[in-house]
């Protein structure tokens, strides 16, 4: 394959015939599946299947099947049977670890929701259990999370105020969790998954960062124990709302109270981690916390004094809730929306934590299969009191660091939450508010991930761009609107980078047969009066067609410029060779533009030469004629492209 | 780069000493140029351009650049000094044969934009004077257009009835061609050529053909003489319209005189067809046309019997309507979003006929350019009673067809029209306007490609949905509805494609180093034991990568389940390479998505390699450490990748 014509005629004609021959190999190559082809057989395959399972289930192997089958909906079935005392002893340990951090939290998250503590509770009673049963992953701990309390409450009380209508604001509150659900099962039943993928790391880390700083500042009602506290979300009206109270009477006892134990909390974090052994100490200071404030508290009786106190904990098991869900409602269409956004954000956190946790311990987790399990969770969970659980960040970090092995942790945690149910209740009554708000600001650095903004900073400028505009949109107007920026921001980019796609001209590697980028390898050497062209997008369509063609077009009046002032021979540009091995698909604009740039090589006695295309463009090119009309000239290689081209 | 290790060690010591420089090329290509940069440098690049033209005037040299840099807004000066006796015969000739053309056209257009013949004919005049000053393409007939007229009309009969107050509703008219003149000539001086791009060539295909049918119904008003007839312009309104009056009288001499001229026409066409030299037939006949029906009528006073005349067209030149233009009319907003539309739909036409021409021709027309042309010419337009005008398709195909060798064929098209206002519209009084629908109708079947429609149906399905969806969207809605479903299926389509981005595997083609699909190339050879795998697209962004690492991973499960029950040695697979030559770009969760793919190889004792990354992708595998993590293993080729890591 060198450049000048090979030495020996017989050397040659091999050379030529086996151009020839792969040269046939481009252009005979058999025609790809069609659109109608690719989904008559998706279809075909799932009947298929589902045959194939009819007919063993008539079988004699038919309960082997059943079983097998309902092990794909509820992977207990396959986990369960191995289950081993040292597995339980683990699980329990990790269960017990994650209801301490679970109690607390719970009751904080549920006050961030606008709704009773227990609410919080019933929260982590019901759908843990259900993911037990459905769910695939083995780490992940369930129930209620702050981002998605505060979506929830910060959508709803635009309906109905909580403060004067409790309980039309619960009863939209399950409808929205109803509606929550329906999605969640929906995306996975539809095989939707991707549509989680939609919103970018990049603007999940901005969406995160922003939301822990809303929640942060939500609870600085609590700890100055503000009474008049703004509804909305935004850092301007909740400051406005902190500075008027200043001309308020308030209490600093619990504000002392608060950050004494939010103090704590962060030591015992901060031994946690230079002991990896006292990794329970954090864990369980949430607890600890509750417990020793609700005591001063108790004994000091600093409730009659001013501070703010928990109250009545309603206690006993969730009671059923099935008549509390609404559909007639005239609100129906902004639950429905509460509940798709409601149902991104859980479906997003609970994915992203999940399938971190299993690509480290080296399983899959399927993504469609877990949105379906936490669909169902949720739609349960709606009917019994719960308002929407996912899988909660900070638990299930505290979960895997101590050791569970399956979702038995779970189950041990719905216990003891069950428990603290039934007999505990009373003794939070004395449980300061301020301690709360303490426990929820102790959860949210997590979500604030600063190294991870500034590695997308260092990576990708317009990544970083969607994770501001997230986080802005998040903070300045609210929870939901930062999520739209967010998915925006995103898809212009798709868009942009579809369209700004520019072309690169490629030189031969010394020594080589390789044809690269002459910007990225400067030592690629170019080949005069050929000029090798490869387009930076997988689509040659509509959207970047023209300005492709008009580049390669300036790129070769240049050349043409440059080689008449050197004035050597074949400097003027003979042939032009489109690399299209990047190309994977080419539209009707596409073709029309390859045409036109056809038509202008040929009118100034230039040739045009397609180098190793691929199926669907060689397939397309070939329906179009376009192979015929540019002779025949598409080969496998560039080396080939040159040989078979030039001669002089 | 054989498989198996080769054989004298010294020769294994050359490659290794060869693969270990190639991969020292991979890993040290200079940085990619960052956003920031190339912001930047085209900024600077625009301002020394500036500097030396100004340094350049200084000097003696200034008036020959001036006289360039003039040259470049009005190509005329380029063009005008070297014209020739010669040029001149040809342009004549074509420029008479495109006004016969023209002033029929004009006005049947005026009558379909629901303005005063005149206004047509005032649009002959301004704008294809001011393009022969300002534009690029040499065959462009300027004046109005069929689509363009239709949808002023039907968005602005929205704001006002032009049956009612015909004065206001023409002030409207031309304040929506001053905003679309702005929004043209503001595309053109961004350089946002590229904005006309987004309508993909199957979605004007489609878009084009369902307004001939649109603009076709119209015509039935005049055909059979209808008195009430509907504002609106989709099927079903028209077809009622047309419905009810059967119940009302109506006028058979109308409907016999228009299909009589309408036959007349078309056989010419058909003429014209058969024998190239009779070219000029088919474009007089319109003329000829509406003397022959006009000295009817006038002969057998018709009009008396029930026959639709013209009447009074106002003769004289265009009157000044610079105080119509009304910037402070509560529809600013409505006219400014028609205006939009308009400009896109009016510059989608025209650049597209122009392009076409020109590369026949072989040279090159810029987009950007003539958008500044068409911008200019309709801001002056509007301004001396024009509407929007663009370049006319089937004027500019007989323009070319009579062999006009410049813009000067315009201005000879012109000036008729000019000779015609002054002094030959009187004897238009009694033009029938059934024959103005005849000529309408004749001038149809040119939007409508079938042929055109059914090459996309065998390229490409998706591309032919958004064929489809303009087309029914202008038929049965509206014709903006139309447009704007074509650009949403276009992009919807540039989306999915990123999204359904699949992978695929590749083999080693039998005789070569090539890796190419296998499916495209059933002859190519899987190496044991190895995986290669390419992305079909050019990102690995949030909205593939979670998808196409969850394909590899199912993959690599597949092969190995296949491997398991051969049993033979190697079979099991021990390196996975991913081909990520045609990526261009790889975002923050694609790195994320690698690594939790690489996590998951580790896990099960596999290896990754990378092979041929492009500049932008190394470049951040290296910014993240990736390429530390897969301990280095970056290759130039597949080959290479296969050869470093497979021992046995």
């Amino acid at each position: 394959m060198a450049l000048s014509p090979v030495e020996t005629p017989k050397v040659e004609e091999k050379v030529s015939s086996e151009h020839y021959e792969w040269s046939q190999w481009v252009l005979n190559a058999p025609d790809p599946p069609t659109t109608w082809h690719k989904l008559k057989g998706s279809v075909s395959n799932t009947i298929s299947q589902y045959r194939e399972m009819c007919f063993a289930l008539r079988t004699r192997n038919g309960p082997k099947i059943l079983l097998s089958f309902l092990g794909g909906i509820f992977p207990i079935l396959h986990w369960a049977p191995n289950y081993s005392p040292t597995k339980f002893r683990n699980d329990l340990l990790a269960g017990l670890t994650i209801a301490s951090l679970c109690i607390p939290q719970s009751i904080g998250y549920a006050t961030l929701a606008k709704l009773d503590p227990e609410y919080g509770l019933y929260t982590s009673v019901v759908p843990p259990l259900m993911y037990a049963l459905m769910g695939s992953s083995r780490e992940i701990a369930i129930g209620p999370v702050a981002v998605v309390s505060l979506l929830l409450s910060s959508m709803i009380e635009k309906l109905t105020d909580p403060a004067i209508d409790p309980n039309g604001y619960r009863k939209l509150v399950f409808t929205a969790t109803f509606f929550a659900g329906i999605f969640q099962a929906a995306f996975g039943v539809f095989r939707l998954g991707f549509l989680v993928d939609f919103v970018s790391h990049a603007a999940i880390v901005g969406f995160m960062g922003g939301a822990a700083i809303i929640i942060g500042l939500q609870q600085l009602k609590g700890l100055f124990g503000i009474n008049h506290f703004t509804n909305k979300t935004d850092i301007i009206s909740v400051m406005k709302s902190v500075w008027e109270s200043v001309h308020h009477p308030w209490n600093p006892r619990n504000f002392v109270l608060g950050c004494s134990f939010f103090i704590f909390i962060l030591v015992t974090r901060f031994l946690g981690k230079r002991n990896k052994k006292l990794f329970w100490l954090p864990a369980i200071s949430p607890l600890i916390s509750v417990l020793l404030s609700t005591l001063i508290v108790f004994l000091t009786r600093a409730d009659k004094s001013g501070v703010n106190i928990v109250r009545h904990i309603k206690g006993g098991l969730n009671p059923s809730s099935i008549n509390q869900i609404e559909l007639n409602t005239p609100h129906i269409g902004a639950l429905a929306k509460t509940g798709l956004f409601v149902a991104a954000v859980a479906l997003t956190e609970s994915v992203a934590v999940g399938r971190s946790f299993a690509s480290m311990k080296g399983y899959h987790l399927d993504g469609n299969k877990e949105m379906v399990s936490l669909g169902f969770m949720n739609i349960i969970g709606c009917m019994s009191s719960c308002y929407v659980a996912t899988g909660s960040f900070s638990r299930t970090v505290v979960n895997f660091t101590a050791g569970c092995e399956t979702l038995a942790s779970n189950i041990v945690m719905a216990t003891v939450v069950i428990i603290s149910l039934q007999c505990l209740t009373k003794l939070l009554y004395f449980t300061p508010t301020a301690i709360l708000a303490s426990i929820i600001l102790s959860a949210l650095p997590g979500l604030i991930d600063i190294n991870e903004a500034y590695k997308i900073w260092k990576v990708d400028k317009l990544d970083f761009l969607a994770c501001v505009g997230a986080f802005f949109g998040v903070i300045f107007a609210s929870v939901e609107l930062g999520l739209l920026v967010a998915v925006a921001i995103s898809f212009t980019k798709i868009i942009w980078i579809s369209i700004g796609a520019g072309t690169e001209t490629l030189g031969r590697l010394p020594g080589t047969d390789l044809f690269c980028d002459v910007q990225q390898y400067p030592m690629a050497v170019k080949t005069p009066g050929v000029v090798i062209i490869r387009v930076k997008s997988a689509l040659l369509c509509f959207s970047n067609a023209n300005s492709v063609r008009e580049r390669i077009l300036k790129w070769i009046t240049r050349e043409d410029a440059k080689g008449k002032i050197e004035g050597t021979t074949g400097s003027i540009v003979q042939l032009v060779i489109l690399d299209t091995s990047n190309l994977v698909s080419i539209d009707t604009s596409g073709i029309a533009s390859l045409e036109e740039l056809r038509k202008s090589l040929v009118s100034s006695g230039k040739q045009l030469a397609i180098a190793n295309p691929r199926w669907q463009v060689i397939y397309k090119l070939k329906a179009t004629n376009f192979v015929a009309r540019i002779g025949g000239r598409v080969f496998l290689t560039i080396g080939e492209a040159i040989d078979c081209n030039l001669d002089f």
